[in-house]
């Protein structure tokens, strides 16, 4: 196979200190695995900001569209929130989604038994906690036309924005979600607001007339987006994989993952359209944001972006078994007691980003 | 002062059972407190679906604008699933928001002190939680055109909707916020998608200048909808109100009640801007649904509806002894151990609907 062309783009805040424990997990896996990576590193966000003047320049777009697979820290940056909307740093991973069509965001929010304490919610009500979500990304209100901030004839402003769901975008969405939902518990809840949003009705509908046609082996619900919220807080284990629009997708996976209360430890993928050529698209990036409280520091938790890199491997380049190898080792670093401060808890022992990087790899 | 005009409109499910017990309430105001109602009792939702054809006939928005005041039950039934967009359940409810001008919606999650085990979440995370989310009810995407399905030159469909946000509606439901902040805690989030939308930016630009320009005294924060959704779990007694739009209110009401553990207790207001002669159009109803799976057995509880009543006191009525007395009443009958089947607990005492609503107004 030609070499595995690895965009890597660290962004802001912890984006660039959790990266360089990625590369600690790529050193062993071309030491020992022999598994190398054409690496290509590049400026995002508010640090492409400070260089360029804009959060991402088009030369890095088109370096995304070749490269087969990109590792993505994480963007946002307070000093720049006077900047405006079309520069703000966030600009970047939208059009990165945009551009490259990844329409598939997948969220999984998962808890490891080491850190059921860590979460909010009572141990028996998320231990072994394994949700996945289906998040649409590239359509919805994200992207819908007309949008912007209008000035009417009395002064008065309206801002406007626009959802728009056509049968196709909820259709090749609707397949991803089936489709892991055959590997995992085989069902399937979509959601959105049929009662309130005609979007949400075509919405209802296309998933309902796919899963007839290409998936009634796979148990498909409906919920809508109100009682989806209620329910993750409710009793989250009644899901197995949740399906839904741009919009309740940031909303329903944002606090699905806070179930689970390590938000350090959870990665995500973006995938889009496997090209004629067999090539696919594909993102990868923490969960969490930029953190730029405790950036600089050393305490970051590195899991979610090594854990993202475990996620590339086995859906871009199709190597389970060294995907597993890093969750594994992931596992058995934090039952062996090692701590980041976002997971710290009494009896632990409290350890830098750049000690559990290497814990992490001492284990591999 | 002239006759108090109430319009009751029990609706679905379990509306009209737990509006029964209502009416011990207010035979037990005029009895002992001397304050008698003018009332009028009409059919929405299913119910007027299953006699009239329509979900709300325009008879009843004419009475519901000519009250004082709208206790409202709930409405929603399986049976009418298929009846179509325009006919659903759920129409009569948006109509009387619409129609009646009800901008704002008042949703307040409380955890009593009786019920803290009740929730999912730790004792110690939503121990004395008292949260009020003020949700902007008659814009946003729920109303916003154009809307609809369309059908494409290629036989694709297309959903869609329209989120907007002018800056008199934004700024009349913060002034909602800000005054209801200022009988609490003095602190207000306002949350919005500001990083994503260009009618969350005016959202928060509108709020912005007008803490500035009237509510200096009052702390203000602005959070996203997706870090509230997680901040909620997270740690949500950090705060007060919360001012947002109708889609995000939405969902982040019924996640904040939810973190109750007891929904069957949470009432919620719904008001419109005082007219030239001092009346204020007014609707309360509990926060759940129709609940169509216990409807009927009499095991349903009234306590939510019945604290819509005491917030009906309280809002349209000044009436604030009154409001606290039940208030109080509630507290009591649940400290003495009465629960009803949804916030029964070992050792307490499991009574239906009725002998609740007896309980409640013996204690008065
Ligand atoms: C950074 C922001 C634009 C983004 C979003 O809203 O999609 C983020 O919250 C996410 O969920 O990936
Ligand atoms: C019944 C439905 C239309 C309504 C809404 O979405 O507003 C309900 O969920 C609510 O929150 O009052």
């Amino acid at each position: 196979m030609s070499a595995r062309k690895l965009l890597i783009l660290p962004g802001d805040g912890i984006g660039p200190e959790i990266m360089r424990e990625v590369a600690r997990v790529t050193a062993w896996l071309s030491r020992k695995r022999g598994i190398t990576f054409d690496v290509t590193e590049d400026l995002v966000g508010g640090a492409s900001l400070a260089e360029y003047g804009t959060p991402i320049r088009p030369e890095v777009i088109d370096k995304a569209r070749e490269a087969d697979a990109v590792l993505f820290g994480s963007v946002g940056d307070p000093k720049w929130k006077d900047i405006g909307f079309d520069k703000r740093p966030e600009v970047a991973i939208l059009k990165l989604r945009q551009e490259l069509g990844l329409f598939a965001n997948l969220r999984p929010a998962k808890v490891f038994d080491a850190l059921v304490d860590a979460s909010t919610l009572k141990p028996d009500v998320v231990k072994g906690l394994d949700i996945m979500i289906v998040r649409e990304s590239t359509g919805g209100i994200y992207f819908g036309d007309p949008r912007g901030i209008e000035t009417l004839p009395n002064g008065e402003k309206r801002g406007i924005n626009t959802e728009v769901y056509s049968t196709h975008e909820i259709e090749r969405v609707g397949r991803v979600a089936f489709e892991m939902a055959r590997k995992r518990q085989n069902s399937v809840c979509s959601v959105e607001k049929h009662n309130v949003m005609e979007s949400g009705l075509l919405w209802k509908e296309v998933i309902t007339d796919l899963h007839a046609r290409e998936y009634p082996d796979v148990t498909l619900t409906h919920m809508l987006a109100d009682n989806c919220a209620m329910q993750l807080v409710r009793n989250p284990r009644q899901f197995d994989v949740i399906v839904t629009g741009n919009l309740f997708g940031d909303i329903l996976s944002d606090l699905a993952s806070m179930l689970t209360g390590s938000l350090g430890m959870l990665p995500s993928a973006t995938l889009g359209a496997k090209h004629s050529d067999g090539r696919m698209p594909a993102l990868y990036e923490p969960i969490h944001g930029s953190a730029p409280d405790i950036a600089g520091k050393g305490i970051a938790n590195p899991i979610a972006q090594i854990l993202s890199l475990a996620m590339m491997l086995r859906y871009s380049f199709n190597l389970l078994t060294e995907a597993e190898m890093i969750e594994n080792a992931v596992s058995t670093v934090l039952a062996t007691g090692l701590r980041t401060a976002d997971i710290m808890s009494e009896g632990k022992a409290r350890v830098g980003t750049d000690v559990m990087g290497e814990a992490i790899v001492r284990e591999l």
